[in-house]
Parts: C-alpha cells; structure tokens; sequence
C-alpha cells in the first residue's frame, strides 16, 4: 500500500494532493486527488467520496469543480478517484462511450474487459483501505456523490452497501444504465448479455429489488443535452417514491450537463452532505 | 467586428460564453471568454479584465480561476483574453517561454514576430471596442488584474492608460520583465536589444518614469517557485513606495504560483475591485 506522491498545493485552506499507488484490484496504476482541509492534529475528518462522469479523470473535479472553499468550510476531506484503469495494457474502444474514461464503477466478466475493469471492486473495497491508511479520515462519516456516470456510480454504491454512507448524492446522474444507450453500451460490453446481471449496477433496479437508502439528493439542470436520452431521473424519482425513500431531486433551470454547472451547485450540494455527515 | 460564438452556458446565475472573432491587430482570429452576470436589461455592469500568464489561453482562468460566484454576487463583467496570436503562420518558438502563449502583452517590432505579435494593441485599443459593441459593459467603470505575465500586462496598460481604469491588481505578477530571466528572453526577442525600448513594457520602470496609479492591489504567495528570480514583487513595492502610489502586497503563507492559489484568493481579489468599481 505505498502511496507515491504526484503533487500537492495550498488551496483554500487545506491541501490539494494527487496520488498514485499499484491496485490490485485493476492491476495497473491508479491516480486519485485528495483535499484535506486544515485541522487540529490528531482529529480525523468526514470524507465525501466523488465519482467523476464519462471521459473524466481525478482532474476534472479537482481543476472546475470548486468544492475546495466549501470542504475548508466545513471541515470535509473530499476524494476524486480516477474512473477507469489506465495504462498500454489496458483494452480500450476510443470511438465509444467505453473503455478509459468509461469504468461504469462495475467489475467486468467479459473479456477481453475483465483482467483489468475491476473499478466495483477498486472504489468499493481497494481504495477506502487505501484511504483510511493514510488520511486523517473518520470512516464512520462518509458521504458519497458523483456527477453523471459517477452519479450512477455513486448511487449503486451506496445501495449496495447499507449503512456505510450517512450522505448520499449526485449530481445529474444516470438514473438507469439498463434504460439509456450509455448503459446498454457498457454494461453490455462489461457484463454480457445477460441484463439480470446488470441489475446490481442500476440504482434503480437495486431500490426495485429492494435496496435502500436513508435520503437522497439529486441536483439537475433543466438544459442538460443528456436528460431526456441518458439520465432520465423520472425513474429514480419513481422507484424512490414506490420505496418510500425520501429523495429530492433539485432542478436548476437552464443548467447543462457540464461543469460550469457542477460548479455552481457544488457548495450547496457539499452542505447538504455537511449536515449528514455532522 | 463579427463575433462568432463558441460556446454559451449558465454558470453561477449568470452566461459564460466563449467567443472568437478576426482580429486586425494580430491578422488572426482571437478567441475569449465572457462571464456576464443575470442583470435587469438595459443596465450596463462595470468590468473586470483578466489576463492571463504563460502558456495560458482564455480557458485557464475559465475553467480554474473560481471567479464567477464573486462576479454574480457584485454584479461584474468578466473578461479572459487569450495571451498570443494563434494558427499555423504564427512564428512560435516551442522551447521557450516565448511565442505562442507568452506575448507578453507587447507589439513587437522585431521580425518574425512583428506581424502578428502586437498584443499590446489587441488588449489595449481592439479589443475593449469589441466588447463595448457586443456586450452591456459601463467604460465608466473597468478594472483590470492578471496573474504573472498576465500581471505585467495588467499593470503596464493601467499605467499606460491613466484613468481607463478605477481599480488595478495583480495575482503574482512579473514585477519587471527589465530584471528577469522571463522578461529578458521575451522583451529582447519581440522589442530588440535597446532596452530603452522595453521601459513601456515595465511596470517598474514605468513607475520610475513617471505613470501612476491611483491605488494597487497584489496578492502573492509565500511558496511561489518563481517568486525570487523571475516575480520580485520587491521591485514593485519599493517604486510605488518611492512614487507615492499606495500600494497593498498581501502574502499569503504557503501558496504556489498556480491556480489552486488563484481560486483560493479570487473572490477575495474580485471583493476589492468591486469596492473601486462601485
């Protein structure tokens, strides 16, 4: 579990690092950012885990998402993992929405997919061991989120482990991969065709088949490209309301998909996690 | 003055827009980025000009610079130029810090760059006329910081232009270009060996021939890798101090040159010019 350390800088109030490690779980390097607010030594913080979206790495968030003065604020270590293997060995289809950049947070059965696309397992199991072994974090105050890709990751994570998120969010997720051409094309290819096997990567399908949260959150721009096609949060709302799952989908009038948005609702979003998490 | 829009987005409650158009200063396209906060129409909002450091173009500060919450919230215009003339015909020299990304906000006169290298008319003369046409600015009241090169830039068209401007800063400026190795290496190579010709191009020794200002503002880290040969904000203070123009340097313990330091301070930064602004 050694940690090397790629870069680490002053930014508001706390330390912005990047930090790469050999996982087991994908067998190839893995980056990740970490923001660690100024604190008394010795305490250890909450964690909001976030999970970037399609074509992503740990930099997007870190570089537009302006979640810094919001974590100083309230006192949260926030961590970016990267969303997919990388490296020459790592299979890959450029022209699709698949492969790098494109993990969809599940472990892959399909060849040539499964040696590597193990990311269920690495954000799951690998990195919060990782994560407690190295920062000041308390690991019974963990929220999670994630923005599109990363909010279907975020979901399905949570619902998949009761009780270990006290907050759980996202931010113009995808509602329903088995019901949206990206998820059709990546849990197709990762998983096969059998769409049973699908279902434990669906945030939908899981509260269907009798997953819970405590709460949830969703924030969504009206003018996002993807809404109607790929997101499609009407399904999440639905399979919340028939779960009686208090949810709250938050939509922001002529907001698109991208991070000019998620920078925008971020420091609400990120106190809405505080208070779960306090 | 046709202005083609790249690309528009809601940000912060208010439009980020990109937009380029054929510049007769440079004879080549130059690109930009607008934030324009929600307003009543017809009213027209004081601006603030940023320009931007080596190797930027309009997109760093954009997507890195945090600056559209304070913007919004005082009701601010703010505006990113590139800082060079791009395309396949302009002369670069890659190795350098020294052509394409580093006009150092000058009009060359040196061959190969004098064609397309004249910055300082782009940013002081074309553009503003550009943007006075295409958006709801009040000339009355602009403002103008920049960091590093972009720094320099700002300082020097303020003290150029006395009384365009009713607030001027910097975020870790070039202090002197006469007295760095940046400075040397661009100013000798658009403006020639004459150093006397490179005075106009000093924010120092413009100082120490008589331009004022009527106030400054410089935010600057104490971790800054650039801040003893190349930024010398030392040079800076004592000219003001000696000219008798009030001069702020406020450092901020532990902070580097890069936008994780630029984030942390914006809103802080954009807060004093909206006071000069008002």
């Amino acid at each position: 579990m050694a940690l090397e350390t790629i870069s680490e800088a002053r930014s508001h109030g706390g330390t912005q690092g990047v930090y790469r490690h050999s996982s087991t779980a994908t067998g190839t390097p893995m980056t990740f950012a970490v923001f660690v607010p100024d604190h008394t030594p010795g305490t250890r913080l909450p964690v909001l885990w976030f999970l970037s979206g399609l074509t992503c790495t740990h930099a997007n968030v870190m570089e537009k998402g302006e979640y810094r003065h919001a974590c100083a604020k309230h006192g949260i270590i926030f961590i970016a993992p990267d969303t997919s293997p990388r490296g020459d060995e790592v299979p890959d289809e450029e022209a699709s929405d698949f492969g790098k950049g494109a993990g969809f947070y599940v472990d892959a059965t399909q060849e040539p997919w499964s040696r590597h696309y193990r990311m269920r397992s690495y954000i799951e199991d690998e990195l919060p061991g990782i994560i407690a072994a190295h920062f000041p974090v308390n690991e019974q105050r963990q929220g999670i989120t994630g923005h599109s890709m990363g909010g279907h990751g975020a979901l399905t994570i949570a619902l998949r482990n009761p009780g270990r998120f006290r907050s759980v969010g996202a931010l113009a997720p995808i509602a329903s991969p088995l019901r949206c051409p990206w998820g059709e094309n990546a849990l197709g290819g990762y998983l096969g065709l059998d769409r049973q096997a699908w279902r434990a990567y669906d945030a939908t399908a899981l509260i269907e088949d009798g997953a819970r949260l405590p709460e949830l959150l969703v924030d969504q721009g009206t003018a996002d490209s993807f809404l109607a096609e790929q997101l499609k949060p009407h399904l999440l709302d639905e399979a919340c309301r028939a779960a009686n799952i208090p949810a709250t989908i938050r939509l922001h009038e002529g907001y698109d998909h991208s991070y000019f948005f998620i920078s925008t609702i971020m420091a609400d979003h990120v106190a809405w996690h505080a208070q779960g998490l306090r």
